[in-house]
């Protein structure tokens, strides 16, 4: 992550796209979220939702992953320069979040994460806290999921 | 599901516990949220976590695997004794997710959700809105995850 000094309100972080099939829709949806319409295509099509769709913890958590190896490679990145690297503090938790659009079979999904709020951490001098608000939105342009987050981000050390 | 008129404030629903294995931390993580401290035990021992600790989506997800299981109990019961059941609307979302300690390796986290408003619905005049705060507290009495949703709950259909 960059530090936190250069950071700037209203930066997007474009995460890439995930294409949600029906058998890891059907994987993720047995182990943590087996209703219906998550598990099984003919009780779906009778659902409200008209056909299979993914758990809206299976959307979040595709966000996480994209995160993860979005931060990852702005590390490598980084150490490829042999340009210091900004730590980030654990996540605290999230705020707001909504489904909104069902993420049906087929459906590829576009993350990106905006920084919405930068401010000073009075409980840890070394770093800020980056708000960010982190959306996906598919192939149609209609966003399906939309949170906000607060992280921890490790400001530019003073120089020598 | 009770019927939205059978719903009461500061009723709890008790979900459950769930022990958190070396193993599906680590097979959640690495699909999902493949940071060293969830994913490695020599890293997480170095990081700030100090052990290897589940993610906080993994806490998360476990809640809505035990929520679905607590509703098929409620219908089983109901259909057992020839009772009428209500339906449950999709979920809109959650508010105020929050990771308030870390899960280890073994830790069991005891999940419950305590009715915390009921309101009318406008859009869906079937249904009342039900919001619940939801909770995980490990082996030590500490809150580990705490969040805040609300989902639409069927109205008692009036008598014939």
């Amino acid at each position: 992550m960059k530090f936190f000094e250069d950071i700037q309100v209203g930066e997007v972080f474009a995460l890439g796209r995930h294409s949600f099939g029906a058998d890891e829709i059907k994987a993720f949806a047995t182990r943590f979220d087996p209703q219906l319409f998550h598990v099984d295509e003919d009780a779906a099509a009778r659902s409200h939702f008209g056909a299979l769709c993914a758990s809206g913890w299976h959307t979040a958590v595709v966000w996480m992953r994209l995160m993860v190896d979005f931060r990852r490679g702005l590390l490598e990145t980084a150490q490829a320069r042999g340009e210091p690297v900004a730590g980030i503090g654990p996540a605290l938790g999230f705020r707001e979040l909504k489904w909104l659009k069902p993420v049906f079979v087929g459906d590829t999904i576009d993350y990106a994460s905006e920084v919405v709020e930068t401010r000073h951490s009075n409980s840890r001098p070394g770093f800020g806290l980056m708000t960010i608000r982190s959306t996906g939105v598919n192939q149609h342009g209609e966003p399906v999921i939309s949170f906000l987050s607060t992280t921890f981000v490790e400001r530019r050390p003073a120089p020598p």
